[in-house]
């Protein structure tokens, strides 16, 4: 009985509006003969506003690899527990509860992850297991929540906390100049986000299914590039038509629940890019208004990667949540091209004892 | 009842032996202080022979991070495939059965990791669940199986694929001069291993109990320095003595599950280097013999990570395995420090009937 707690999530304080990045990409592409569909392409996606953990002048400049990994180590010590303390509050957890750290970022590499650093600074426990992932991606939004709601099924008692800390505006590579990567420049920002699961009582969604699906043969549609310059991210054009074949994956694991993709009552959905919503709603024949929580985290702070599903479900939380037993679907994509899905149930702690007898 | 089966795996053809090395060491660092430091320490490792996936004169070259991560790349796709395919045929499954992909490698980066192509290449079905992790070192091999005993714990009828890929020479850095990186130069060894869980059936360790333990404040001890020429192995000098704080904690995993460390039939131990061999072998006060399986990894083929636990247990399938219902330790260790451990008993297919009818 896994139950996703409130989500915690922070946003640094340097902000960039859309009319700011679009007069960047004017000055400093002047010259490039598809900067008028790069623009419009960045309009098209709706990000009013996204935060960063640099002043654009500093996020312009490339540093190296090497300084730039070392700012990603000390933005995400700087803000990551307080996101955590956050979020073990909201889920009426001390550090001591927790049985497993599911740290999932793509935007930096450390060895050891973070989640060493958190055990030793914040005082988890020393047995508490580490499920460090930086290759999925946008995906691991999702992965973090299945992977929690899979450990607390092997161990009913135990509590997981996923910790999705994103600084993209880390991977500017002021030499990638296609099209996709003025449009990624457009779309990504930064942002820390945390969440309990909590293995018994608790707030929240209570995760009762989960699957992975890959598109096949798609895995060179997002990737990155390894270089000296650090991760160089690659965007296929076909990316954003990809919910076409998505929906019937989506479609499918409700369906062996038992439920009706098109017709729950929320959807926490990455937002990859605004089409990705566009599509998902009319391919699961779901009114867009279901999808204004994964929307409002795209406009106001862009794609924050794995970070994006946790932020749209905060936003469920800060409406008040829904009525106990309704039914929902929360999903990340990314890399591979990989969705992981879950179906689970909203209930309120008090109500779980009227949910074991119905 | 999850069962961990036989593990395959597999080494690169260009070999380079103990010999090799030391007249490597002295022709290029003949002005180091600290040489015959350094050429002791290599001599102590026990290290007979290594393979590495280039000809030595190669591996010493250092073409650029990107080169290397491509070459990383290419390794590993040209010798993952068969080394799968024989642990699946091994534990009698298809590719089809297989539920979830653990994919462990510290020794190059891609996002999508492995998985996703692997998925695409080998006919994995497109459900299967995806878990890259890059970052727990040579402590990956044993979270690898301890995260797959719990997705069958959590599914039961589930099975998993762990992978290990270790490309070490690829992480080669000639600039790097310390004793510290000196004797890594003479330590590492590359290595593809893969081994399947079964929820149901198989032959091999029956796995009851993992846990992990983080030494405080290590975090520091075994560590990449991530730069522009790619991932720089840090080694402390005090890490060789982790086994003083380790020993103690593997003995209360199996004190929880009413074993006794120092009293169980067969060890499967990280080899990381002779001194960890030997002095767990004195903390746990076990017959050094006990440790033959990886003392054996450790001399012919380095420390290749997180696939000397795997291969150390494909030598003790080799040797026949043991007595039915037989107790063993697995350990792994790498950055954190992180111990993932877990105790488990032999099982062969045939006597599953007998054994749940004792």
């Amino acid at each position: 009985m896994a139950t996703l707690c409130r989500p915690s999530v922070s946003v640094p304080e340097h902000v960039i509006t859309m009319e700011e990045t679009l007069e960047l990409a004017r000055e400093r592409h002047a010259d490039h003969p598809q900067l008028p569909l790069a623009l419009r392409l960045i309009e098209n996606t709706g990000v009013r506003t996204r935060h960063i953990v640099q002043p654009i002048e500093e996020t312009l400049k490339h540093p190296g690899f090497e300084d730039r990994n070392r700012l990603y180590e000390r933005e995400a010590k700087a803000r990551v527990p307080a996101v955590v303390e956050r979020a073990l509050d909201d889920a009426e957890l001390l550090v001591t509860d927790i049985d497993v750290i599911i740290y999932v970022s793509c935007t930096g590499f450390m060895m050891p992850s973070l989640t060493a650093w958190l055990i030793n600074e914040m005082g988890f426990d020393s047995t508490t297991r580490q499920i460090p992932i930086a290759q999925l991606g946008c995906a691991a939004g999702g992965a973090g929540i299945n992977r929690a709601h899979d450990f607390c099924s092997a161990y009913p008692e135990a509590n997981a906390l996923i910790v999705a800390c994103e600084f993209c505006s880390l991977c500017y590579q002021p030499t990638d100049i296609s099209v996709g990567s003025l449009l990624s420049n457009g779309l990504f920002g930064d942002g820390v986000a945390a969440a309990v699961v909590r293995g018994r009582g608790g707030t929240g969604v209570r995760l009762e299914r989960n699957g992975s699906y890959l598109i096949p043969k798609t895995e060179e549609w997002i990737m990155y590039d390894v270089k000296a310059t650090g991760f160089h991210f690659l965007l296929d054009k076909r990316v954003p038509a990809t919910m076409e074949p998505l929906a019937p994956a989506l479609q499918e694991l409700a369906r062996t629940h038992g439920w009706d993709a098109s017709d729950l009552d929320f959807y926490i959905i990455h937002a990859g890019g605004p089409r990705i919503l566009d599509d998902l709603s009319t391919f699961l024949q779901v009114d867009p208004h279901a999808f204004r929580f994964s929307r409002a985290t795209l406009t106001e702070y862009g794609n924050i990667a794995s970070a994006v599903v946790l932020d749209a479900l905060r936003r469920l939380f800060d409406e008040g949540g829904v009525s106990d037993r309704s039914r929902g679907l929360l999903a990340g994509f990314g890399p591979g091209i990989t969705a992981e899905m879950s179906l689970g149930r909203w209930q309120t702690a008090d109500d779980v004892q009227g949910v074991r007898q119905p």
